[in-house]
């Protein structure tokens, strides 16, 4: 729904196809009230069938579909000359192997691995307007990576100690009839799940593996709080010896000093998501712990914004020479 | 409030004086009109002068005043022959120097720390019955010490590796009008704050010293989230060498199985605050993860009770030989 | 769960069966993790069986089942000897044609409505003391009933005037797993349903008529509103020709000035939900408003307290002689 | 904070001056940390002396100021050239003995009263687009007033039958630091408040009149409910003799069937602040009850959005020569 909203906004988009079995032959506006006398909100929602999607003259697919269905699909619109990005979890991870650990099935696509690209358009801009397939990250993934690949590039941090504390919105469930999600089972409560080993951690790891040169392994623990939209993360870490709290500053600085959607608070900046949410930005805070020698990095994004939905239009914009910003200059 | 709600319903409790400059003279009802029509509700706010306190016939005083102030009027009630039992912070660190170090200011009455009690039943409950003055814990405190403090008497656990994640509601900041508080402010809002030296690591660190035997330093990462109340801390500990993770179970059985008001969630057991809200008890459950030797520590308490004024008459009962669940069974 | 939480604190209860198809076997603390470590919570849910709760030794069964399931199920416990007392609307209305109008089906037992007694306390307790099957009154009619009723038996307002209108928490909708109940559709969300023709209507009318001692015809328009119980309900009418304002408060004080569970806020008091809920009070503010010659009813309680299970309580304390306030003086 | 937000992203605005006492000297982005990075964010508040204002080239100024200051720094602003688009009380009220029986201070500058305009694009836009001084509605009125004015103008109502409930967002009660507009004071509350004479009574009634072409006294209760935005309004009227409930329909669709910013929803919709909150919309929908032949208008809008700001941008497009959903077309 989010990313329906930036697109029906986006100058630079036409929706031509709405896809789902359940909805189909409903309008937008029916189906999303919200949406209603938005222009574009009037088409249909239709079965998603490859062939019908290509005829509307589609130049591109987003997909928000359940992981192992999401690359069937993906095949065909490829076949057919789209490009497509995709939100799910089907190509955001280079190993098979480790998509099976993590995912209990065999990879549906293993060929189109080698070619997807991994959608952190601050990290793999160029990569993300040649690519043809993105694979776009997940909300917890994209707030955790940013604040730390800087710091793991430089060498700054002890890989091992990282431990990244995540506290999500209830939209991050996705919408679907079940007990724990209901108002009254979310409002008032507060708690941590998905423990000790969330599917997010193995794209997690790849990147900072990537970024780190060595293999690391963390901890990471989802918290889920009464909140519609947001991801605050705060992330620890023991500074390498030798290593200047002023480093990390610095290490942040040079990544994202000029990056659109990256808002820097400095040293003690406490991100809170009620500054991000409806935007594509992530706020990114921190602090150093002397008696620890722990830093410190708090992270705040909207999790179906830069997380999801907002995140994937970054790289539409890439893949189709936008600026950067279109579409995404929200507040 | 919630101390007063307690204690309106604890059969053993007779309400002599309630005192407060701002509120001098109105009913408890008229400030609280929650309380109407509860027996006792009628008794009106006095001006907090020891004599005329101790003229009521009152045994025993709970103090909710700022640190500072409460160290004064505790000396004037000991002197008049009443027990005190101290929400503050004052009388909770055994060093004055650490107590200057934390808030700021000397000691008001460093000649006090030497009996009085860090209240914390399900620890010292014997000295907690012979004691005069009691330091009854603080709301992050209780979660994050009752998981830890086993793991560490047995020594299980790597002291140097603790970090404490905690989550609390709203109502941990008292009542006071101030815009960070405001419902628009806190609603929809998600954040750390108080980075990286929060208050509440002197008495954790004291109390987890005591336990393991050896100087404790930790990291505490407080964030405010928009519930009223409730507190949902995960704390994760890389496990000693040859430690096994069932040892972890064993500890926490073995430390609480007989305790009134520790819910044993067992392993993957995500605490959840909605469980706790208006009761006297803290829910632990635990996890590891083989990946990287942690165990994950996930409590949950009501940060008003347990973490405050259930506490404090958890002691009262301990102190005057009532039951322990006396006026606490509250589901 | 409302009624469990407060069956498992009253001291006159013991909890000899409880029933579900859906969890026959578990305990009443599995199902619901609040109630671990409550006294009877390891009592082991049931199959709905006549004959084996009646073997349990029980005397009086409260019955939370949907309508036209409700009745059969209170035959057959009535033939057995149990007193009932129903949550649900099978046994509300006199008529069972009006039953039908509302419900959509043919009464199930219409030979039971006459000894069924209506169960609101402060209207009917000597019935109540006397009855054997209680129809216990729903969530919105106590809130509309109560300060509208004495107005009624005194003349004091136009009986065609009447329009409630009442702002209730998700509770009030059950605990089901349906989309419109999710977290995400009812958080920073509000709106009326349920209109023109709310099956309360049914019960609300009967009530107001026989107050009046003529057709009463109402106009009840619900809301939804985000918190998780709660009822505000604001009710119009325009006072008779001639009767003073003053006349309102006094009825209201004569009617409920000895009532253990209605508090009276005066002119001018606008009842808050928040100071009800968990408790089986019903605050009652009124207004006058001399441009329109209205007067404004404002009356909250806590939809699942005094509007469900706590009311059900109150009844079971009159029929079994104990104070009424035994197990309900919560704060 | 909202009209910021609307300006900021406006493509033919350009902020030249944003005045603040508080603030003066800070840049935007520093006071309302969600607007770093947005283009003209880091403007700085400066104080609010109108030859500095002037000299910046502003030709519109949007006053968010209290009742009884705004008229002052307003005629300061109108001498030096500039339009204004005042959101307080000051110029909504033709009379200014009626604006001194609800603001309890004489008018401070009745002569301005004769040319500014009641700002309510739907039914003014001609006298919009030639005015010099916009008096814009209120959040609670231009709920009201939409849905009813037609019905009025169409005589399908009786006037003296009307009955506005409505429910509020917190943001309607602005940002200070208030005891009762705290987090836990709001959160898990609902109540009637100002009641019965609230304010916003004077602009509804006038309006009213003017559209019924006779005097209109209604009742109108507001009620805070814990959002932070949104207003939902169910107003209730009996249909005049031998009107049919279709014309009802009929009526709105012919008012609003092309406007930009009011969604109908037909019978039996019940509008639903989620729908509306950050866009400029009102939905409205509407049910007869045959029982009462009352009626029933639903409508919601974002108290903030269409409510204050947006309403305030959307007669600025119409002075100044935009589209009218120029910078509002949010969704």
């Amino acid at each position: 729904m989010e990313l329906l909203r930036l697109l029906l906004g986006h100058p630079g988009v036409e929706l031509t196809a709405v896809t789902s079995r359940q909805e189909a032959g409903r309008p937008l506006a029916a189906v999303f009230p919200r949406f209603s006398k938005a222009p574009g909100s009037d088409l249909e929602f239709m079965m998603p069938d490859p062939d019908a999607i290509a005829a509307t003259g589609a130049e591109v697919a987003f997909l928000a579909l359940p992981h192992g269905v999401a690359a069937e699909i993906a095949r065909a619109l490829l076949e057919r000359g789209l490009k497509v990005i995709d939100l799910s979890a089907d190509f955001r991870l280079n190993d098979p192997a480790v998509y099976e650990e993590y995912y209990g099935h065999a990879h549906p696509a293993p060929d189109l691995l080698g070619e997807a690209v991994y959608g952190l358009p601050e990290v793999r801009a160029e990569e993300i307007k040649r690519a043809r397939l993105i694979a776009s990250p997940g909300c917890y993934p994209t707030s955790i990576l940013l604040p730390l690949l800087p710091l793991l590039r430089n060498d700054l941090i002890e890989p091992a100690t990282i431990i990244a504390n995540s506290m999500s919105g209830v939209t991050g469930a996705g919408r679907k009839a079940s007990l724990p999600l209901l108002f009254c089972e979310c409002n008032e409560s507060a708690r941590a799940y998905g423990v000790p080993k969330h599917r997010h951690l193995s794209e997690i790891e790849q990147e900072l593996t990537i970024a780190a040169g060595e293999d690391v392994v963390v901890s990471f623990i989802p918290h889920l709080i009464p909140v519609n939209t947001g991801i605050a993360t705060t992330t620890t870490a023991t500074l390498r010896d030798g290593v200047s709290p002023e480093a990390v500053g610095a290490a942040l600085d040079e990544a994202y000093g000029g990056a659109d959607f990256v808002r820097l608070l400095g040293r003690g900046g406490c991100a809170d998501t009620k500054n991000v949410t409806r935007t594509n930005f992530v706020d990114v805070g921190w602090e150093h712990d002397a008696r620890t020698n722990r830093v410190l990095l708090m992270s705040a994004e909207d999790n179906i914004g830069k997380g999801a939905g907002g995140q994937a239009v970054q790289s539409f914009n890439l893949m189709f020479g936008y600026s950067t910003t279109e579409g995404l200059h929200n507040f």
